[in-house]
């Protein structure tokens, strides 16, 4: 049995996150203060969104535990744990890119099962149990599903920056981006959510939190693709992650990363 | 006198470009039969669109010259010339990313002097004459400001990628990028239209077309800000283009590429 049944609540949640962050968005108060202090892409906005979406979760299932980015964990211990991070993707926030989202993901003993990618500018969410995935949004409502691709010279690959990678790490990602057909720099949790719609062949990253990956890995895998660490284990806990639409360049990819 | 009273007509352009381009936006028949004769991001959406534009541009206004990157030029010496992208940012387009945009732009005697940079996907369009600039979409409509930027310390830089810069430019670029609080990669024509809006403070570009940047002068410098090329004169023709929202910082940044 999936969670299937709570997505009405994780829209509810991501409902409060965009009505907390909407008003900060493009809006100079945002992003003028942190100008003076250095630079810190944490917003005023990130922390109302998850004060908000903790109140929701605490009223409805005050057994669940919750783990976010901005408030810190709670009753880890729980069954069910929440996995929230209101922005992902500040960078985009602060530059006035709508290719940021919230993220709002659930562990059943450990285990990804229900999660949902909102983008309230655009209007969309991407959202899937592991099993499916479904998108609303302009253009309506319908099923996730990744394409196929057997060969990565055929791949479109996003990550962050190459710059996060680091020694063996930068050259095993290499190995692989030299041998794609296009690649793309930054978009964060946006990048997963066009792997798992299809137009997207690969994100490969590294240095995630668990509240960077956990909410996407249901709707990847529910519309048909994988998500593994580097080392095809499971990817829950963040780290070096690899997310694929076709489960075979997922092995291809893995293959080249630790060649 | 400017050309705002053609905005109207410029709104109906970017309706006739939107029809043309949505159907195939997400869509995987624009996608996949590239990939069978290798890459090449230039969609069926871009020629119907460009179409499209042209056959309405011809009915109203027979004696204007028309440049577009798909179909070409014709009636150059005309004093009024239209310079048309239908859609910038093809490999955003192709990643289902809502970062690409429809640029049409005016030149009168060869100087840019009406653009707008249209998103259907957002509902975005940012419009210019040199003189205001003004956005409609989500939030409403508004006129558009740059943001004041008196330190590359505290400027946030986009490019396309840094890979487009060779040799002696690239030690140039990077001279500026060194020293900004923020980079960030691809983007095209929104990047530009976030420098007009006031999110953004700098763009730095090499090998653009005049289809890339015609259409963004007017609506940058509508809004306060400044685009040249790397040695201070007209950017019109394309080529090396810096577009900044701060005079003074355009001075910095164009200092900084000449050392």
């Amino acid at each position: 049995m999936t969670d299937l049944s709570l997505l009405p609540f994780l829209d509810r949640l991501a409902d409060a996150a965009s009505e907390a962050i909407m008003p900060h968005f493009r809006s100079l108060d945002s992003i003028e203060n942190k100008a003076t202090t250095g630079f810190d892409p944490v917003t005023v906005a990130d922390r109302a969104a998850e004060a908000a979406i903790r109140a929701l979760i605490t009223a409805e299932f005050p057994e669940h535990g919750i783990m976010g980015e901005e408030y810190g964990s709670e009753r880890l211990d729980a069954e069910k744990v929440w996995v929230l991070d209101p922005i992902d993707g500040t960078r985009a926030f602060i530059s006035g890119l709508p290719v940021w989202g919230t993220l709002i993901g659930l562990l059943s003993g450990g285990t990804p099962t229900l999660g949902m990618m909102a983008q309230p500018f655009t209007g969309e969410r991407y959202a899937g149990d592991g099993v499916s995935a479904r998108y609303t949004g302009p253009g309506g409502a319908r099923a996730l599903a990744t394409r196929s691709c057997d060969h990565l010279s055929k791949a479109t690959l996003f990550t962050t920056t190459p710059a996060l990678f680091q020694g063996a790490e930068r050259e095993a990602y290499e190995r692989v981006e030299r041998q794609v057909r296009l690649v793309r720099y930054g978009c964060d949790c946006y990048a997963y959510c066009m792997v798992a719609a299809g137009y997207v062949d690969a994100v490969i990253e590294t240095g995630l939190h668990a509240y960077d990956i956990v909410a996407l890995i249901p709707v990847i895998e529910g519309a048909g693709g994988r998500v593994t660490n580097w080392e095809g284990g499971p990817a829950a806990a963040g780290g070096r992650v690899v997310a694929s639409g076709d489960r075979h360049l997922h092995d291809i990819i893995l293959e080249t990363l630790n060649r």
